[in-house]
């Protein structure tokens, strides 16, 4: 298709003129079409049905070392739940610690330890006149969310395909001692879907942080939810890869099986060094007697173990291909060579990000919005809500069928180029 | 039997020496008790077995407002979720926000969340130069955990017969507005297991506190837990009494279910006003997506209400009763008139608490330990693990069997003994 950055005044006006009669006839079906949050579909949610039958009252309730899941006691964990969640991980149980349903809460709580006990010994955050987080930008609007709810600044770092812009970072980080953490979503990240680079986890293992406290919060939301049998991204273990760079203390890593079991009710864990681990459990011996650990035993019933996981997976995978296929297919066929917008092909997670013409993101949504489908909103993946550029629009396939999910990309599309011609149009 | 304290040297000297050889017997035999924490014991835990065969993949997973409880979503709990807990806690379901596994959490939330953000507006306690919190004494160990580990100071207030001792408690609070708080268990309180008087309650619920951010942190957590149908303690509804009184955002309640239904896996709940839950819930909204509905479903189906949470509790009842016999009768036999200690006989709750002749509780402590016989260590139930009488000791029968505590009495009523004669000789 032709660039709509090189047709006429008077072709964008006949343009604008077919897209508005579309656009009105797209309103007046009535459409309710969500692709607003990362939430599993009813199929993806039918497909770990089967982990409420695996532990009935008729099973042993025991935890490999003995003891007995149904009572207190146990604070980081049963040992085959730390197992699972570290061949999930990619690191070793003795990094772990299991905590309860969800891992935002886990890191909502890394954050507001750093703030009220200060890391390691060094000085409470709430004390300082200043911290500061790095947010590679688009990003998790709900990383966002906590450093903003405890008065953290906020600096936006570009993505680049293979990850962060890693001088911005190692300048940032190396020389000013308010850095004390970044956000990273380092595998088929929310919402580029991009994963880090060997050379990016490496220079993101080998930072020399002018604090003590800086942290990486590795949030590896995504480490085993590929859309593709032969196509998927490998990261490095940062936790080693830490280790090797001198580095041992300067990571938290959360994962879940939020996206894997049940959204509501998975398990949660984190990966870090020895000291920080001990340092964690100072605080969650006070804050818990700890997680629930029939639902950890439930959960290393159901998958076992790594290769259970991947099976498991597979199976989500085949659910949601056909969604995202369904929202790329539609926007190459309806937007490719426009020059009116740009997108990433993920090979996993759960998002596409779509890069509007600076100035068009906001309209966008709105438009959709008028046409009766929620989208995640315009600002959304930036700190503080503000997309500098106006321009990113997070896309997210999951929930609605494949069916509803062309009918969406359609729409979606049809709003985007709406948009860039009245947007162009104006320039002129 | 007759008053120690009306011996003469010599009669204490022959009784020492027997008893000496009664404890050297009692080592001998190789124990193993536990009588340390408050932990169900297995048969209590088989009794809520049942409740993991409530919901199995062939299950309905909505909840009453349609609701896929398998999914992200709804912060504060699904409606019949609250409902229950309300009952539960005996106030309504407006009151009533949903948490996770247990109580503690919620608690150390709670307090971490005025020292982070802020009560209502107020300033954030991290920003002050002094938080002092009242702790009516004996009390429970990990509430004064809490406190201390965000560097709050902690008051003594003595406990009397109906409850905290409210002059001391009206003074505090209405005159020094550093006093933030005060640690209620207002009914089988932990350890003593008095309950609080209508009178107690309606001063609580009247406090003119000096601090607009003084709150009642008033765990609820024996409110269903009797130990006797025909012999029950009964508390007025603190949220409606504080409503009444013209206080109503002055109290924070917690109970759960970890006592109900399985310690490390039950459901939590929190119930305020209506002004202190939305001020939660802008903490919440940015810690969690929600917590497991899945459990709270769960345990709804297999209580149903709380005629349901009674029929549960009255088969605890009849598993605890006998424990808790065991010891008071044992005390009753071997040490009642000796005037070398005094208890309180509990109608309900998890605890026993002994009072020992001054100076007498760690040695009674570490005498048990030496003969096989693990207790709550002395001055666990005071602020920094102080007693400053060394006199408080808390018994929980819960965990072990009734002939297991039956020995266990039998042992701590001899180390007591042991420990006053030598403590009555040094006197001399």
């Amino acid at each position: 298709m032709k660039s709509l950055k090189n047709l006429t005044k008077a072709e964008l006006l006949v343009m604008k003129e077919s897209l508005t009669a579309e656009y009105k006839e797209a309103q007046a079906k009535g459409l309710k079409l969500d692709m607003s949050r990362g939430k599993p579909g009813y199929a993806q949610l039918d497909l770990s049905l089967p982990m409420l039958d695996v532990l009935s009252s008729q099973d042993d309730m025991k935890a490999s070392d003995g003891v007995d899941v149904r009572n207190y006691g146990v604070l980081d964990g049963i040992p085959e739940a730390k197992k699972l969640m570290a061949e999930m991980m990619e690191t070793t149980p003795e990094h772990v610690i299991i905590f309860g349903n969800a891992s935002l809460t886990v890191m909502y709580d890394t954050v507001c330890r750093a703030m009220v006990k200060g890391l390691l010994g060094e000085t409470p955050w709430c004390k300082l006149d200043q911290v500061k987080f790095l947010c590679p930008v688009p990003g998790y609007d709900r990383h966002f969310a906590i450093t903003e709810s405890f008065g953290i600044e906020m600096i936006n770092i570009p993505m680049n395909s293979d990850g962060p812009d890693m001088d911005l970072v190692e300048k940032y980080v190396n020389e000013d001692p308010a850095v004390k953490g970044i956000w990273c979503v380092p595998k088929y990240a929310n919402p580029t879907g991009i994963s880090y680079s060997d050379e990016v986890v490496r220079r993101m293992a080998a930072l020399k942080p002018a604090a003590k406290d800086f942290r990486l919060y590795w949030d590896n939301a995504y480490c085993i939810h590929h859309l593709y049998e032969d196509q998927q991204d490998h990261i490095l273990d940062i936790i080693s890869e830490c280790e090797k760079a001198g580095n041992p203390d300067m990571v938290f890593e959360f994962a879940s099986t939020s996206k894997v079991s049940f959204s509501g009710a998975g398990m949660a864990a984190i990966a870090a060094s020895k000291a920080n681990l001990e340092d964690i459990k100072q605080t969650m011996t006070i804050q818990t007697i700890g997680h629930d650990k029939i639902n950890q035993l439930r959960h290393v019933k159901f998958f076992k173990d790594r290769a259970g996981l991947d099976a498991h997976m597979r199976k989500h995978a085949a659910v949601m291909r056909p969604k995202f296929e369904a929202v790329l297919q539609v926007l190459n066929d309806e937007l490719d060579g426009l020059d009116i917008g740009s997108w990433i092909v993920p090979r996993g997670g759960y998002f596409i990000s779509f890069n509007a013409m600076e100035g068009c993101a906001k309209e966008i949504v709105a438009r959709c919005k008028e046409a009766g489908m929620v989208l995640t909103g315009a600002g959304a993946t930036y700190p503080y809500g503000k997309d500098p550029q106006d321009s990113n629009i997070r896309i997210a396939p999951s929930f609605p069928t494949p069916e509803e999910m062309h009918e969406a990309a359609k729409l979606f599309a049809l709003c985007v180029k709406l948009v860039s011609v009245e947007k162009l149009l104006q320039a002129m």
